[in-house]
């Protein structure tokens, strides 16, 4: 490709509405450009590496037998309605009419059509297991598009659903889907972990993300210090060091706090260390319990890990706060003098709740909280469950080593759906002993789009992008110095492309009338591995300079030599 | 690929629904399934073919130096008020709102984004011409969708945009988009014709379709049978053979015509040559006619041309006939007794009614006809216009030979907008001169997934598919003989599975426990091009049978000879 017949559109400012380094570089780079809020259009440099990672996807997927189709954006919202993701999928479906006032979705991911597809097209346990994907734009209407292509609301994908008529079957193949995607990441050089994961709206059992490292990533994972185990917080089990409780100092006494509101102002004015003060939430209760509302307490500096609670069988889903009017209704306080004493509502504490001594909570009566409250000695010892988020230096939940917290991008996403859909759809097979079965799902998921940004999270330096060889959108530049003054640059320059070209190797011809400082500042932003820098005082030595763009180093190679020296360079890389 | 890994799906029975061959054997052949009115599952056969299609596409359109973009299927609608369209479009427009109550259109074409796109992007004449592409997802909500994915609501296109600051340059790269396109379905072995055609709602002047001859074809086209002169039917000038009028040899009388309704059985009842009548329209007329209808009068053996009746500047945009109300409110009769004489509105005949002498016609007097009429005798003669479609026999427009009329189904369409949509959205760059100018854009279309159609609609036999090399699904497939038999055919045919794919061949490798004959007809139906039949019999002579699908040759090769023998074969074909 030549420059002149290319559309670079670099950019050397810093966009404002860019605020993490993806998103800035791929907007300089001339890789996207936003029509609207979460869509983006991919200029040339950009889908070039898109298409390098839909390969490299599509080769793995094929390795492993999985089979490649291709199904609608648009689908009837009838499916939805059959598997009961209609109404809980929420405001991110985007539903619409056709002209004859049809209900339709735009497809933010496929499992009701495929599950349509395969309880039509297969009846018997003979032609399972079956392992299908399709590569594909997606739609999901975020509240809050940002972060570039990082979470945007049309989207590619590459989404892939298994079928099966037992347990060893999908485990077998959520097994071989586990290790593709390993390699998958590792092809395109991405530090990653693969994490244990909650199941969320998708349903089903096991579940693992593949996580990349970044400190802008949107979800929070927990690794070991020593043993392998990773984990979304979300799942994370929380073991604090601490076990037993002290032996009570303190009486308990009631303390004017009317002119505080936060728990930071409580410590403050009283020099109380956090760890000694409990936060109280109150949520709608499970209706087996008998009550409206249930209360759930963690420590001061810890944080209410949503999902866990949502879990517990007390506690109704999706989990719901008690608004301040009903808590002003039902307790007759405000939020922040809530607490475990004189609640007219069962409690659930934390773990590390349980374990605390003299500690300070609300009273549930307006501008005073308890100081010196002691468990067992000023009211009954709760229910005590793992409520919290893990944090930095808690014990690993295998016992081996403590946890760290990490930001990651999660770009892959791995489910055992086992008959969530399969049961609300009817799709059954007949089995070997001529019975039917229930067919049993894995899904299998991976954010082309998101992996883009994910790359260059973890690849660039202060002046552009350092891409990884498998996925460069060109693998070598070409780069004549005031090649519109010297025929001889000028000639070897176009022998170089032509013979790159005919070798294989995706390569940039900088064919315009620019100043090399500008050239050379273009190239290094867009992030091309090789850059081959031909000018006249070189050539006079019959050598071309080879700059290699992660390293910054620079070498000398001879004219007749340069072309081998790069396939050998790329061919082994790729 | 292995039969058993994969999603066959092959169908005996010809679907019910499916109305011409290329539907039912895309069906019959498992490569799509419908999901909805106008929305196809491709399955993984259907995506093989399709995936090759793009292919070549996306080569011939890098080798004229087109750049590759990718550009949202979701637009704001905020562009197509900007070009006129959002009203103009009509239903085939899907409108929707997001959660946000903002208004969107699912994309069915891409003027506005790229227009968009380039007005912000490119600000001088010096990066001019550019020519980008995508393949891509589109939407048009198509009233009624049939004929499989010929006539789909979402399908894959291929749209291509270029932009130049002048005539000369949108020329030269309409004439090398041209070339491109006849290379693209020469590689699929297309038998095709590029005809002149009408801008229709895209808008701009010159216009070219690439129309494959099929009898299912929506399209009628018209051919010389001597020169190239090749159009839509829309835009070929009719030039009829008889070019005087013969002097009147009867007087002119009104009939009694009362139990008449249609011209069949005027020509039935009263023995008369249905070239002797003439039928009348009324339209909605131009308001600087002074008149609100104007009559249109054809001989009653041709039918109205709309686009000709739409362009003459008396007529009024978009073309609208007068409802049976309005003509009984103007008239006084039913439509069947309009004709030319005592009618208050201006007249505009065909050429070949200027010809007729002692014709027949309504009388604008219900229940009755005027016979034996002629012009300048008992009327003056009206304006002449070219108002009729033609028909097989006339005189080509370009004087060499006669026409006839072909169906065609249009695989591709390249447009020379001019200025239409830059105009509208203010897209300039700086001349060379230093001042604004206004863009010159063109536009080219190809029907990706309608391709697949249009091949099998010219390639099938009463078997199956007949796969042209370079778009077959898979080049060669292994067919063994009772293979759980026999350990020695299960062997050689491992070998060779494995052989073929290391010299890059893309062979099926029929692993089913199934009889012969099931296997044959599937890959026959299927329409791989190469067969190869390993069996015991066969072994014995160190031979395996080779079957070419299209042509049915049968041969025997040695099994050392039939890797180059296939290699040769299908690279020579690619």
């Amino acid at each position: 490709m030549r420059t002149s017949q290319y559309l670079l559109s670099t950019l050397k400012e810093i966009p404002t509405d860019a605020e993490i380094i993806s998103h800035q570089l791929m907007l300089r780079a001339g890789m996207i450009r936003k029509l609207a809020s979460g869509l983006y259009n991919w200029l040339p440099t950009g889908l070039r590496v898109l298409h390098r990672i839909e390969n490299i996807v599509r080769e793995e997927m094929n390795n492993v037998g999985a089979i490649e189709v291709s199904m609608p954006i648009v689908q009837p919202a009838n499916l939805w309605k059959e598997s009961g993701r209609c109404a809980q999928y929420g405001p991110e479906l985007l539903l619409f009419t056709d002209r004859s006032e049809r209900l339709f979705v735009l497809g933010p991911t496929h499992e009701e059509v495929i599950t349509d597809l395969i309880r039509n097209e297969v009846t018997s346990y003979k032609k399972l297991p079956l392992n299908i994907y399709q590569i594909q734009t997606k739609f999901r209407d975020e509240i809050r598009p940002r972060f570039g292509v990082i979470r945007s609301r049309e989207f590619v994908m590459k989404d892939g659903y298994s079928f099966h008529t037992n347990q060893t079957s999908l485990q077998e193949t959520y097994d071989t889907m586990y290790r593709a995607y390993s390699t998958i990441f590792t092809r395109m050089e991405l530090e990653f972990h693969v994490v244990q994961a909650d199941n969320g709206s998708i349903g089903g059992s096991a579940s693992h993300e593949f996580q990349v490292l970044a400190s802008s990533g949107e979800d929070d994972i927990v690794l070991s210090t020593v043993s392998d185990y990773a984990a979304n917080i979300e799942l994370a089990e929380a073991i604090s060091s601490e076990t037993s409780r002290a032996i009570p100092s303190e009486d308990i006494r009631l303390v004017d706090t009317s002119n505080i509101f936060t728990i930071a102002e409580l410590t403050a004015q009283f020099s109380l260390p956090i760890e000694k003060i409990v936060k109280t939430f109150l949520v709608y209760a499970n209706e087996n319990t008998g009550y409206p509302l249930i209360a759930l307490i963690i420590r001061g500096d810890h944080q209410l890990n949503y999902l866990k609670a949502e879990k517990l069988p007390q506690v109704s889903t999706p989990l719901t706060f008690a608004s301040e009017e009903e808590i002003l209704f039902s307790v007759g306080v405000s939020p922040n003098s809530l607490g475990p004493i004189n609640l007219p509502f069962p409690l659930i504490i934390d773990r590390s709740v349980g374990v605390m001594s003299d500690f300070v909570a609300g009273s549930n009566s307006e501008g005073k909280h308890f100081f010196g409250i002691n468990w067992d000695r000023d009211l009954p010892l709760p229910q005590i469950a793992d409520l919290r988020k893990v944090v930095n230096g808690d014990i690993s939940p295998d016992g081996n080593g403590i946890l760290h917290i990490k930001h990651g991008i999660e770009v892959g996403h791995i489910f055992q759906l086992g008959t969530k859909y399969s049961e609300m759809m009817k799709a059954t097979v007949q089995g070997e002993d001529g019975h039917n079965k229930t067919l049993m799902m894995g899904c299998y998921g991976i954010g082309i789009t998101r992996i883009v940004a994910a790359v260059i999270e973890q690849n660039h330096d202060k002046r552009g992008i350092l891409w990884p060889e498998s996925i460069a959108p060109f693998n070598a530049v070409i780069l004549p110095i005031n090649m519109h003054k010297s025929l001889r640059v000028k000639e070897i320059s176009e022998n170089l492309y032509h013979q790159l070209q005919e070798r294989g190797i995706d390569v940039l011809f900088d064919d315009r009338r620019e100043r090399s400082g500008i050239m050379f500042s273009d190239m290094d932003l867009i992030g091309i591995p090789h850059q081959l820098i031909i000018s006249d005082r070189n050539l006079n030595k019959e050598e071309i300079e080879e700059k290699n763009r992660r390293s910054g180093e620079k070498k000398m190679i001879k004219l007749n030599a340069i072309v081998d020296y790069l396939a050998n360079k790329i061919i082994e890389k790729k």
